[in-house]
């Protein structure tokens, strides 16, 4: 009984920090997010005021889950930018102004006096997504998150993949197009550079300024960067020929690049997340899906499984809880 | 003592069954081969005759080691296709006629009266080439072998990669040049469809047929297939213009495609072998080196080795000895 009761009494916190929000939450042993809080990151303010703005969440999200901080055994946090994941420190962070070999982890740990683990944000929502997501049941993983840019993880025998040098799981720097468009890394042809959310926009916007037939707004009046992955959901559907055009080209990108994955890696299931899965759904899973099929070299009786994560937003803190309960064990155990 | 000299006495017997030749090694405690054994394959003749010409040259290697079959405690068998490893059913093999389904494994138990284990051939090339040759001493390595084909291999925390449906290492046909040249296998923009000897052979054989300025041998007198690894590293040498031009170019997409899975799998060292490898050696590896270390997306302190196979014909054999080794020793523990 008391280890029953210990076992129900263990709360991880989970803290998701973005270059443009903090979210943090509490989590149960059963992976349901008890209470939680959201403020905004703040960056321009630099790495000390974000560290003191993550510790204000983390409260915040405690009274909201009507505990204490003590009372939660260790906080997972995952952060924008790679990271060794056994001392904590963020090498850098490039949407964080001043993130230069940071010692998150420790200054957390001092802040809280509390465990804190910390691992690369996308990752973590990785992570989520296999124990608490559309992974659940996998051992061999690999997420991808299609959004402004293109990030991922890996799993592997149920584990994170962190990499010799910490820096595994950039599925967005697979080349794809070799000597195709410049990607935001300074590179080209990266699948980033022909599939993201940003390369969709570069091409529409060449498109139109070339008069192509589209239904999309006025594009002159729209910042760059401001064409949503739902304003471009709301296009395709609509029927818009640009759009759907410069989409098709991004689902056979993102189908080649998925058969690579699978070719070389050998997974159970591809998890798709991020605000272009978000806002499309199975609109643009189906023909990534049809593309990968056609170009895996061994067809198997039970075929890779390519499906949109279901956790949204809540996967990067539900993956750090999970990573923090994992993690804390581990050093408990040892 | 007892335990000492028992452990002197382990001996492992590796094969590499290829499309044209079966290679069998008595190999010692301690790596060294001491007694080996070569005969055609005959592939011609279908499986259970090639099954019987693996028991012969077994049976030779044996003879030149000076034991008799039964003082080894398994055998270890790499064969040129998928296959299931906990099986040892050879789903099928491109190159030898009437391979399909074919309980290899369990046949050649049958035969020799001892524990036999199947893997992938290149798969154990890269085994062999971790804990013999120019990978030893990492966890995480990739084995890419460029010939004919490209194939490769994957190791993780020490072991072999096989796959959730023992299909993984296809390094060939991860996409690098979407739409690019057909493939083999059938689809487009393969690495093996740019950058094997087939496609250089084939680029070669495009700029001869259009004038372009070479020192190459009279390409109409040669056989498609027989523009030998040795014959492009000896124009090369001669400063044939058009070689170097066609080899450049599939020096720049190795490159890329090193650079890929680094940045997805982080691995610690990259392993190329094959036959263009060893007859090119640094001049073939320094300009994938260049190219690679440009599209890394992360730039870390310890650089990713990018280095030659060392143990040339030999690393199936070695690589099938230590996979026997390993799992004589867990199936004995278990």
């Amino acid at each position: 009984m008391t280890g029953h009761s210990s076992g129900a009494m263990r709360r991880f916190i989970g803290v998701d920090m973005g270059g443009t929000k903090i979210l943090a939450a509490v989590v149960g042993p059963d992976g349901k997010i008890l209470g939680s809080a959201k403020m905004r990151t703040k960056a321009e303010s630099g790495p000390a005021h974000v560290i003191a703005r993550i510790g204000q969440a983390i409260h915040l999200a405690a009274r909201d889950a009507d505990i204490s901080v003590s009372e939660a055994k260790a906080v997972g946090v995952g952060a924008p930018g790679p990271l060794n994941p056994h001392t904590g420190v963020v090498f850098h962070a490039p949407n964080l102004p001043g993130w230069e070999n940071v010692p998150l982890g420790q200054r957390l740990a001092d802040e809280l006096d509390l465990p804190v683990f910390a691992e690369n944000d996308v990752n973590l929502g990785t992570l989520g997504e296999l124990v608490m997501g559309a992974g659940r049941g996998a051992q061999d993983m690999v997420g991808i998150f299609v959004g402004t840019g293109i990030g991922g993880g890996i799993i592997i025998d149920g584990k994170l993949r962190s990499g010799a040098r910490h820096s595994a799981a950039e599925v967005g720097h697979m080349v794809v197009a070799a000597g195709g468009p410049y990607c935001g890394c300074g590179r080209q042809g990266c699948l980033e550079a022909v599939a993201s959310r940003r390369a969709i926009e570069r091409d529409l916007r060449a498109g139109v300024a070339a008069g192509r037939e589209n239904l999309l707004p006025d594009l002159h009046g729209i910042d760059p960067g401001q064409l949503t992955s739902k304003v471009l959901a709301r296009a395709c559907k609509a029927g818009c020929p640009l759009t759907r055009q410069v989409i098709d080209r991004a689902q056979w990108f993102l189908g080649l690049h998925a058969a690579s994955i699978v070719n070389f890696l050998d997974p159970q299931v591809l998890v798709y997340g991020g605000g272009l899965v978000e806002a499309m759904g199975e609109a643009l899973l189906r023909p990534i899906r049809t593309v990968a099929q056609q170009h895996l070299i061994h067809r198997t009786s039970t075929p890779v499984r390519i499906v949109a994560a279901s956790l949204g937003d809540d996967s990067v803190v539900l993956g750090a809880a999970v990573m923090a309960q994992r993690r804390w064990a581990g050093a408990s155990n040892s």
